[in-house]
């Protein structure tokens, strides 16, 4: 699991959230964040990019999980249900694997806020995550 | 069109992705941001987060246009593809009103990165957005 | 629940399918439809459309337990996860409200193949739902 | 472009729903299909379901211009927004390629009901096809 771990914190949009990485078990990932002014949309709920960003990374690490150790995973396509303005302390979601095919993974995400104690459901993800060849990506590295 | 602007002026998160809000007209917006460390993943390109928070916000206030001025618009549901790796300077969303329903608007969005003069799509969104009343998130305002 | 029942069978295309509605409870429904060369794709599975029809109905369904009587329901927007090719004798599909919204619901349905006695799931479904006053539509009636 | 029209009329589904392929060409494809009551829902639109399975099988077979000749494709999701109810005598569908990638392909299809002389458009579909080999399906054939 220390790959998960390392990938995450490589992440430099995990950081600019401060997102953490709470829980790594096969197929299976937890992803908490706050929610802050710098997170809000206009409204003063957490932005959907937040959802969006933390249950992405909770599902696609949650593939990384089920992939050979010499591959990586990209997200190919995610669709976010938003349930209920996220007004709280904190995100927290929960990603899982619901068919790990050889050349696709089929994840989801269930993200939760928290607020004084209470925890309600403000969003589900269901998405396609495709395992890549570690030197994949054109970025130059 | 000031009330655009002045609601993207109260979003935390486009602030803190470097965000800015570059055309708006009736049933289309366009949103920019830059590709830095602290928006990317952990291959070098754009985190999925800010192709998806852009392109959601751009489709969003598309919507906003089309909405009396005595409502907001809340997104209820969103899918992005993601094309190909976004490695560039720029990432721009262009966001439009596919339908514009009284109670239900259908909004795409393109995402292309700007790669030194080289312009390519990278990401594509479809989604709902729902007007609300002013008074209508749970904010404590 | 007679009017989720009276609905069904005014819909032409699940006879057309030889669907048949199995099971209505609050939030809950249950559709079944025999696998037959008239529904199946060129390579003998069921057609993605068979999967879509009998999910997105149950879904549906599932909405309408939740909606005032002088209400019907539209699906605004439905997404469809195919997990695995549909081969086998029937597909069943189990359709539930995630979130049920006055103005908007969320909803889910798993499709599952029964071959000889073995069930395996093959689609997953989420879409939204929006209730309608009865003489919404413009059907002539 | 002949093995597109062999495996439209090896698809049951489709001569179930009436429906014809109408035109072909690299990277896109256009179904036609009737509205019956045999297709319709208990409004007497025509069932989502119709939308949905023509609108696929136009972006699949789009699709499927794209690949080598000794593979097949296969649907791996698919969304759909239904943008108004489709009162009228035909639906159109029209399918194309948004990128071709060698492992994934993304597809749109755009559904226009004909109502006596006046096209409009109905629904609008996103969704990636996955090219497999010839001999993948298990279809005991």
């Amino acid at each position: 699991m220390k790959r998960i771990y390392d990938s995450f914190a490589r992440q430099g949009m995990m950081s600019t959230l401060g997102a953490t990485l709470t829980h790594v078990a096969p197929g299976h990932t937890t992803i908490k964040a706050p929610i802050r002014p710098e997170t809000c949309q206009q409204q003063g709920a957490a932005h959907a990019g937040l959802s969006f960003a933390i249950g992405d990374s909770a599902a696609g690490y949650a593939a990384l999980t089920k992939v050979p150790d010499d591959q990586e995973v990209v997200t190919t396509e995610m669709k976010i249900h938003l349930l209920t303005p996220a007004v709280g302390h904190y995100l927290i979601a929960h990603g899982k694997v619901l068919r790990a095919g050889r050349r696709l993974l089929v994840v989801t995400a269930e993200v939760y806020v928290l607020h004084g104690g209470i925890e309600k459901q403000v969003a589900f993800l269901t998405g396609s995550i495709m395992p890549v060849d570690l030197q994949y990506t054109g970025n130059g590295a």
